[in-house]
């Protein structure tokens, strides 16, 4: 299996060599079969625990379920485990993660599992100066102070307390809880910006830190959802920083190892790929799984795909109002990731770290993601929210040459010819929808409270965002799967 | 197939006697089929133009294409045409609409379109005095003046000329391109309405305007789609009020009859029921539309369903990421309609024309909705937003005790003994994921601008809420139609 994943890891791609461009779009998903599936032979599985998705969140529940001795089967629509966490090679070979890609030391869930299946991570490349472009101008700075004016500094920093500070006071596995939560809930990160900074800088900072969190505009995301985010992380400094924060490691040939490997542990009998579940029926005590090319019966079903794909799979008797309302009210964020790679990372012997911070697009925020060895030199870009938008709808060679000159401009003339430019959209991939994460919409986390993660019969629910700890991260999608397996191993 | 389409108005009906009280609760619609549909035989069918969904807005495309000479075929998920326009009988007979009801003098599509199928109308009794019932008094007022303190009623007159005022500059067609368009985009009404007044009475009146008007809290809901509306219908006031305005009348025999007449044109061969479309794949110049039990052969497809149900069939070739990504940013509102059918409609011999508003749920907001003929005398009451969201989960003898001590509390103790008591909860119906339109989240008419109405390959997409004038009602719905069928004639 593992083999033959690793196969697969180069679907999708929207790759060009230096001197290659063409003009694809990054596409659609090439759907698995969904068309010869139904009309061919399906094969018949009997399990104890059927789950619906081979990400981080279904891979740990089945691994745990299987350890306590169930009979397990995992379906996935995709060619690939690991969902949101996809590595694909560059033509050289070095990994390049399309999905989830860094990892901080107070993950300790994630790290733990990597350890325990051999993988090793590196420190994110953070030496040097960052780079800022605000207005058409470059500046570099040293750590995690943007160059702005000091009032907008000292502005930044109280409103960044007050961030902490409420919320500190959540309930992270019942936000709607908190006396303000409605308050919180019914206006807007952008309003909530606007109404307490007065320093367009400040806006402008903050407005980037949602981008970059979210992978949506701060007027797409109401603030108890921002204030949840933090909570569950621990602070905003934890989720925004590199060094002792979120973004510090990265793991070893990529982060699709992890779930590779897992998946490995499980068996190959135990994953069935390219299979999109289409309906799941619930008939007496069993529940029948329809994937294409396989029907899981099983005692119960974990449903652990991210809310946007819920509701795309017809349930029987069908979803709660409440649950199938909230999914309605959770769409994903906007992403595409633009990377370029070069024979050596120029930018570290310029005294740069490789992180840039951007007021235009496409890419509003980079990073060095080079392999740990230091060879090649990988940069990366996120596009992300409105740019995404945009982005997706461009065409390679125009994606190309936009992103290079950004680069060219933040790192120096080297940025200009890459080895290869490689870049992948998310919104436009049929089993995602979007990524990194579904935002809950203003007054849908106090209007719905926990529908998402509530069982419904035989069905159980869980994804990264079902977490209370570090929801949204890799870390959140493996507590989401340990919670949901520990629920299902009590109702068996 | 008018006969077959009366027989099945009951579907879903959860209807009690006086003495008749049941625990059932209003349930996810009996999925019409999917389970058997797949392994029978598949009816082929060969057209022009296939159709899915037999709402307002298929069906007038349907019949201006085949009024223009082409061959359409029609696939309805429901057992019965109408889509959002559903009518159910009483147990008496009586005519009530769980969908679509009133019609106003300024929506001349669908007063003109009943008037040629020979359906009349009749005015909602609107004589004497409205019921305000708000922190736990009631109070009487004649016409539109809400029973509040001059101050709030200045300020109410106030701000709604300024959304009159803001509404009025948007391009129906185009409302993103207002200079001040992302501001009003980038904040909730519910911040828009706190932020401009100061009464609390002002905030309770708009808040329950908002409710009126799209079924959600105006906390999940942008500004800018207020004003859209507000635009789209022309203004606040002719959204409202009953009298000349969106409420005035109502369809003899129930608003379905104009579906069904229409149906009937087209003849018993050209629409499917109960038939969920689940794929659409197109391949060289045809496009199938997989139906359970039909597969329908086309040049074009419209798409006619809310943008919730988009996403539910599988394209092939996908759905653009920036459609799929409206979709997902675009739910339904939460409502359900409690009725109550008396002898007598008690209240007008009282002076009260039967209109009430309240600050408490379930029930905030009432209407008059007897026959033409004043008997029997109908009640009924609408559950909106986070009330929906409570009235679901409760037993219809819960509901029923709930809604009728409101109503005994306003219009007096008859109130208490109806000959019955029935109810719908439209967020529970599967093919409706909710009612009565779709709500864009904040960022999204910005930052998606046309995505939803824009046609993709054979596809074409049309609903209410692709229409310019009276957007989300039955007039925007037959706009809807003549427009996508306008664009279809024109490609074939």
């Amino acid at each position: 299996m593992s083999e033959s994943l690793r196969l697969s890891r180069r679907t999708l791609l929207a790759s060009a060599g230096a001197g290659a461009l063409t003009a694809s779009v990054p596409g659609r998903a090439a759907a698995a079969g969904p068309d010869e599936a139904p009309s061919g032979p399906s094969e018949a599985r009997e399990v104890d625990v059927a789950i619906v998705g081979a990400g981080l969140t279904g891979l740990t529940a089945a691994r745990q379920l299987k350890q306590a001795g169930r009979s397990v089967h995992v379906v996935e629509a995709d060619d690939r485990v690991g969902g949101r966490v996809w590595t694909v090679d560059a033509a050289d070979g070095t990994p390049v993660n399309w999905g989830a890609t860094f990892v901080g030391p107070q993950q300790t869930r994630i790290l733990g599992l990597a350890k325990e299946l051999g993988v090793g991570t590196y420190k994110t490349f953070n030496t040097g100066k960052n780079v800022q472009f605000f207005n058409g101008n470059r500046k570099t700075y040293q750590g995690t102070i943007p160059a702005v004016d000091l009032g907008s500094l000292l502005e930044l920093n109280t409103l960044m307390s007050r961030l902490n500070g409420h919320a500190s006071s959540l309930d992270p596995a019942a936000p709607w809880a908190e006396p303000r939560a409605k308050e919180w809930d019914a206006q807007t990160f952008y309003t909530w910006i606007r109404t307490n900074a007065r320093s367009t800088q400040t806006h402008k900072l903050l407005d980037l830190a949602c981008l970059s969190l979210f992978s949506v505009e701060s007027q797409e995301i109401p603030l108890l959802h921002v204030l949840f985010y933090i909570r569950s992380a621990g602070s905003l400094q934890v989720l925004l920083n590199t060094g002792n924060a979120a973004q510090e490691q990265q793991f070893d040939g990529g982060s699709q190892r992890i779930p590779e490997l897992m998946a490995a542990q499980l068996g190959d009998d135990a994953v069935t790929l390219s299979s999109p579940v289409r309906r799941v029926v619930t008939d007496g005590d069993r529940t029948i799984v329809h994937g294409d090319g396989v029907t899981v019966s099983a005692k119960r079903v974990i449903v652990a795909v991210p809310p946007p794909m819920i509701p795309r799979i017809s349930f029987e008797p069908g979803l709660s109002a409440l649950k199938d309302q909230l999914c309605q009210r959770s769409p994903m964020g906007s992403v595409g990731k633009a990377v370029a790679v070069y024979d050596r990372p120029f930018w570290r012997a310029k005294g740069l770290t490789g992180q840039a911070t951007s007021d235009t697009g496409p890419v509003k925020i980079t990073f060095d993601i080079s392999p740990g060895s230091g060879t090649p030199g990988v940069m990366m870009g996120f596009v992300d929210g409105q740019d995404a938008r945009e982005f997706g709808v461009t065409s390679l060679a125009d994606r190309r040459a936009a992103v290079l000159e950004q680069f060219t401009t933040w790192f120096g003339p080297e940025a200009a010819s890459p080895k290869e430019y490689l870049d992948v959209h998310w919104d436009s991939l049929e089993f995602h929808r979007g990524c990194p994460v579904a935002v809950p919409q203003p007054g849908a986390i106090t209007g719905y409270k926990g529908a998402l993660s509530a069982p419904e019969g035989a069905l159980h629910f869980a994804c990264t965002e079902t977490a209370t700890r570090w929801s949204g991260y890799m870390d959140g999608a493996v507590q989401a799967g340990e919670v949901v397996a520990a629920q299902v191993g009590a109702a068996l």
